[in-house]
């Protein structure tokens, strides 16, 4: 019998279903009320809900709460650091069962290559991961990025069954000054879904962002800049990554009445926050405890998340939509205890029969071997500085007199003044950048990094030059990845082969990895909290207020290298 | 300047709105707010809400509230008499900005010619009419319609861009049964819009249609159901037309919490009922008077329609937005005072601009002429009797016995018995069917129509024959239409030329027309109130208990003729 019969008689009980969940009950997102009896499931659908249904398998789901799986509606697996096989088998037991994948970091070491496996391994996973086409790729003229991808590249992907739009348009400016190449990714997805990527536009700029046809944001990082973006039709998604934390301003935000414009998402959270807190579990339980109503939260984690993407077959635990179900020991806690993937049960034996995908991007570390006199920053005494702050994307332009040595403005460790480097990897000249920056607190040592948004060179921190040299030079020999040195030997590192971005291994032994670095960065002195985090972000020159790349410091307020 | 350029331009303010509405309140429709200030139009899009903006025209609004255009989520444009031009400028003065159109009674008649009239009409509107594809052509296989539509002709217009998916999926039995046909017009369309038609069905039979792919639905006439359907995921629609009045029996769902889940439609409204009571907006200011919020409301009347149906381009005043709004007067009275569909301000001048679409179905009524021989009904005195129930379109499956003259079961005005025909009228062999009615009221002559769900062939009801075979025969003279005729003569008569459904008059000549039409049907002692309305659904054999078509009665429980 065909799926449409067999599903239709399954319904109906004219055949047991393949899957009975059996003694939950359903938290209705329509209502807001509680359905008791069977959910019964035909192949990757749920065909009756609240009556008494006969079933191949019995799935006993006594005393849990059967909510829709989550919707993380707008991500970049790559700031997981594994792959989405690895991202699926860590995060759909949490209970998402569907991600909406920016791929824009491997897009921007790999272009259209990136892309074409980011499409191919969205269909290989448990969850249902749906790619958004990253269009920002380089995010500016300012820094060598792996590719570039145009108008032209990314309307050959838009009718793909797995793209569902053109991803967070994060050159805003390029958008309300009416850029041409802008204008022509803008027209290549008219009708189609437009993420938006614009932090603070606000008044007449916005409406000018929103009538070039963009609808939806994670970018809101207050309660007013979300509010006047949901007044204004954009449906506002509350990130809580592991740099952008934006939970606790946004939630006021979430009411069952503007429910309904509100979605969830991580943006970026690595599996250190992953393991310690969650992921949209997280964000769930901890909106619930700020006094969100669970309706509320329930439907943006899900319903809502769906509604914005136009994805009608979830989103609810109904008959005709797909069986997507955390199964929950409570509404508040969000612990769940089993998780429907479409259907398939989200355990051990179905991660590992998913198969394998091979990998893309290895060697794609190409940087030129660098030595200590590479990273002498000539010039005069008076000198720009990057400020760090703290658990922030955004850095201070300071302006110091420091000390010169022959000519090199020197770090100095009693001052927090320690040199970064931007070394270019993509096998495009080799070019290079130094600076200084405060904040890191390091005393001596390097700490060097293939993950710099969104260029994705390598970045290097550190306080004595042969350190920072090999640091630099040991990610070209693991094809990136992380490392932290010091007294000419290697303290802690991780390979990230895939693209410099993505390691192969399992997550626990990644983020096992992550501690270990942490500490070692910890020995050199450095006080942050997440050090690789926060280099990661220096590099991207779309975020105020000073930057560096490659090609050099960026003063991002003049949007011009200096 | 291309389209989207200026769009940006004008909604920063580089350049002044084509168009700007001063003075008037935006009723937001995410938060519940007013926003005061301008709301600027580019072209057929708002650009910008709230802010001061300059225009090359200015609209003064002042006093006003502005709110969405209504949506119709469903609805049968041929119910209104009128063509679709017609009905644009009869309604959309009104407020209704969109309207989803199953063009079934037209289809019926003509099949692929009358969909493709209608996919060509609806882009000629001032409104924006979105047709969905009449899935049940025809309703069973107990009556002569003028054509089918199989799977294979409706996938073909699948992807036309004015289509929206499958139209109301009337034939629910043969879903739930997996009948062929309707599994090959489910597949066709699987992954779309499938809209439904499931009057009482509950339970297992309610799952095993929706896991069919069914996903919205207009035929809930108590809480109860819509509240199951709802909960079972579907989109609830709440149907106020001229026969299916769902209003008040449905208000009490209609909540803040289920505003984004339940929309409005009128399914068949004729002139009569627009001129007097008013369309959607009737509908609007009676929901709030029964209590409604005024938020759902509106919400259900624009945005949660256009959600429903993924239509993202619309539904809120808001940047990016096509621009579709009504001026009222206040939420309460919703009584327009101007109304732009995409845009252009529906006025006499915008009207008079369309142009004009060529009329299709001309000579549509191709019945053979009929004499009072005809209406003879042959059989025992004990017979049944098809009670007619004021204001409803089932039926009550009587059985009565009756006088009988030389083997004729003749009509009875002292017991409200009335011989009943319909005669095919496709040129399809001129079959014919009779039987008697009570509840008409008449005691002499006869009228009759060519509108008859969903076969429209020729229904007759009468105390005369030969009154009855002249009242049939005008209507192949004058192409279709209604007739009352008594003693020999034509008392009133309106022509429907368009497929004998439509007029080719303004629909303020059709409005007086029916109320002569009533009038006269009145001077025959008819007591029901809408005596053509009721007649066009005797002739419906989905429609329980005791109907009749060109092949005879109909015992709609056991799904079978007489």
């Amino acid at each position: 019998m065909e799926a449409l019969e067999r599903r239709i008689a399954q319904g109906r009980g004219d055949a047991p279903a393949d899957l009975v969940l059996r003694g939950g009950r359903v938290f209705d997102l329509v209502a807001g009320e509680w359905i008791a009896g069977d959910v019964a499931v035909c192949g990757d659908m749920i065909v009756s809900v609240g009556a008494r249904c006969d079933g191949e398998v019995i799935l006993d789901v006594s005393d849990l709460v059967l909510v829709p799986g989550f919707i993380d509606a707008h991500l970049h697996i790559e700031s997981s650091l594994i792959t989405p096989l690895e991202f699926d088998r860590c995060v759909a037991p949490r209970g998402v069962t569907t991600a909406i994948w920016d791929p824009h970091e491997i897009a921007n070491v790999l272009g259209a290559e990136g892309l074409a496996w980011a499409l191919e391994t969205s269909g290989r996973t448990l969850m249902d991961i749906r790619v958004m086409l990253s269009s920002c790729v380089p995010s500016t003229e300012m820094e060598t990025s792996g590719a570039r991808l145009d108008a032209e590249a990314l309307a050959a992907l838009a009718d793909h069954p797995r793209a569902l739009g053109l991803a967070e348009f994060m050159n805003y400016p390029g958008v309300i000054h009416r850029d041409p190449g802008c204008m022509a990714k803008l027209r290549a997805f008219a009708g189609r879904h437009i993420d938006g990527h614009a932090p603070m536009l606000t008044g007449r700029d916005l409406d000018a962002y929103l009538a070039a046809g963009v609808r939806t944001e994670h970018e809101a990082t207050s309660a007013a800049e979300g509010a006047e973006k949901m007044r204004k039709g954009m449906r506002v998604f509350i990130r809580e990554g592991s740099v952008s934390k934006d939970l606790h301003a946004l939630a006021p935000l979430l009411t069952e009445r503007t429910s309904p414009f509100m979605a969830l998402c991580t943006d970026d959270r690595n599996p250190l926050d992953i393991a310690e807190s969650g992921h949209l579990d997280h964000s769930i339980r901890t909106l619930i405890a700020l006094g969100c109503p669970p309706l509320a939260v329930y439907r943006a984690a899900s319903l809502s998340a769906a509604e914005a993407f136009g994805l009608k077959d979830r989103g609810l635990i109904a008959p005709g939509r797909r069986a997507d179900i955390a199964a929950l020991d409570s509404l508040e806690s969000c612990r769940a205890q089993a998780v429907l993937c479409g259907g398939a049960r989200a355990d051990a034996a179905a991660f590992a029969a998913r198969g394998t995908v091979a990998p893309v991007g290895r060697g794609s570390v190409k940087a030129r071997r660098v030595s200590a006199e590479d990273f002498r920053w000539e010039g005069p005494a008076r000198a720009p500085v990057i400020g760090v702050i703290p658990g922030k994307i955004i850095t201070e332009h300071l302006i110091e007199d420091v000390e010169t040595l022959a000519g090199d403005r020197r770090p100095d460790p009693s001052r927090d003044l320690m040199r970064i480097g931007v070394i270019e990897r993509h096998g495009k000249g080799g070019g290079m950048a130094c600076g200084l920056v405060r904040g890191f607190g390091m005393t001596r040592g390097a700490i060097a990094s293939t993950v710099s948004h969104d260029h994705h060179n390598i970045a290097v921190v550190g306080a004595d030059y042969a350190d920072m040299a090999q640091a630099a030079n040991r990610l070209g020999e693991i094809e990136g990845g992380f490392a932290v040195v010091a007294g000419g030997g290697v303290l802690a590192e991780l390979a990230l082969p895939v693209a410099g971005l993505m390691s192969l291994q399992p997550f626990e032994a990644v983020r096992a990895a992550l501690v270990d670095l942490r500490r070692a960065a910890a020995s050199l002195g450095v006080t942050l909290e997440e050090p690789f985090l926060q280099l990661a972000f220096l590099a991207l020159p779309v975020i105020p207020h000073l930057k560096i790349t490659d090609r050099g410091l960026v003063d991002v307020d003049r949007f011009a290298l200096i």
